[in-house]
C-alpha cells in the first residue's frame, strides 16, 4: 500500500533493537485519513470472504480493526491483556511472548463472544515474530472457530513471523512489508 | 440516543457495585453498526466546532474515538496507561483514580503530539465519577491546548462526574445518561 509505505518513510523512526516507531500516525496519534484508507484496503483484500468477526488485541490493534470493520461490516472483538493472571473459566486465554518487552503476557477473550461457527479475520498493527498473532490463533482454535486470514498494517518481514504463518497455510496480507531497516534506511518487499 | 439506550436495556448487565457491563456491544465485542451510529451522532453534536484532535484513553475509548474521527475528520490521540511509573520527560502525565479497581494509574501522552493551539474533543465510552476525564483535561492543560468539549457514550449520571464537569463550564455531551440502575431495572435521563 503505497500511501502507508510513503508515510513510514516520511514519519517512521528506526530505533535500536529493530524498533520502528510509528506513533505519529498509526499507534499513538492516529491519522484518521490514513486509517480510513487502511480500512478500505483490508476490506478490498478480503472482499468476497465471509467474515463474522474481526479479532484484534488491545490497544493499538483496535483502531485498525474498527476501520476495517466499517468497510467489512463485521463486529470487532478485542483480546485483552490479562495482568492479573487469575484463572478465569469464562475466558479463552493464550500466552504471548513479547520480544520488545522481554516478558510473557496472557491475552484473553470472553468465551461468550467467540464461538464455533465464527469466521474470524485477525487484524493488527504490527507483525514481527508473530507471537501476538499466534496467541490470537490459539484463542480462535480454543473456540472452535475458523480463521479466514490475517490483515496487518506493517509486517517486519525480516523477523520471519509472517512467513512462518504463511507456511502453515494461513493467509497473511500485510499492507507494508519491511524487508530491511537500519539507521540509514528502510526497504520494502513487493 | 435511542439506539444506544435500547441496546443498553436489551444487552447491558447490571452487576453489584454499580457496574454496567456492555461488553457484548461496546467495549469487548463491538457492534460495528452501533459504533458507526455513535460516530455519526458525536459528529452531529459537535458539527461546526473546530476540532484539531480527538483525545481518548486506551483501550475501550479508542473504538468510539475512531468512529467519531471518521465523521469529524480529525486525528485521534490515545492516552496510554503507564504501568512503569518511570519519570518520562517526553510525556505529559496525569493521575487517574479508579473507583472500579481501587487504585491510582497514570495516563500519559507524548508531548510532541499534543500542542498549544490544538482544539481538543475528549471522547470516551464511560463517564462515572469523571476521574479519567479529569486526567485527560489535565493533559490538555499541561500542553496549553484548548478543550472544546467531551463526547461520552454512556454517562452514569447518578455518580455525578458529568455534572461536576458541566459546573466547571465544560461542554459534556453523553449519548445515554443513566439516571438510576439496580438489579430490577435502569432508567435514563432525557
Amino acid at each position: 500500500m503505497q500511501l502507508l509505505e510513503e508515510r513510514i518513510l516520511r514519519d517512521g523512526k528506526v530505533l535500536p533493537g529493530n524498533v520502528l516507531k510509528v506513533g505519529g500516525f498509526l499507534n499513538h496519534l492516529i491519522d484518521n485519513e490514513l486509517l480510513d484508507e487502511i480500512g478500505k484496503e483490508i476490506s478490498a483484500l478480503f472482499s468476497g470472504v465471509e467474515i463474522t468477526k474481526i479479532l484484534t488485541i488491545e490497544a493499538s490493534g483496535i483502531a485498525i480493526a474498527c476501520a476495517a470493520a466499517h468497510y467489512l461490516h463485521a463486529p470487532v472483538l478485542f483480546a485483552k491483556k490479562d495482568r492479573t493472571n487469575n484463572i478465569n473459566t469464562d475466558c479463552y486465554s493464550a500466552e504471548v511472548k513479547s520480544y520488545t518487552h522481554g516478558n510473557v503476557a496472557h491475552v484473553i477473550v470472553s468465551k461468550q463472544y467467540l464461538n464455533a461457527g465464527d469466521k474470524v479475520l485477525i487484524v493488527d498493527d504490527f507483525l514481527a515474530h508473530g507471537e501476538a498473532i499466534k496467541g490470537l490463533v490459539s484463542l480462535i482454535d480454543q473456540a472452535g472457530a475458523e480463521l479466514v486470514g490475517c490483515a496487518i498494517a506493517i509486517e517486519k518481514g525480516f523477523q520471519g513471523g509472517g512467513d512462518a504463518l504463511r507456511a502453515q497455510g494461513i493467509r497473511v496480507e500485510s499492507l507494508a512489508i519491511i524487508e530491511s531497516m537500519s539507521d540509514t534506511g528502510l526497504t520494502f518487499k513487493h
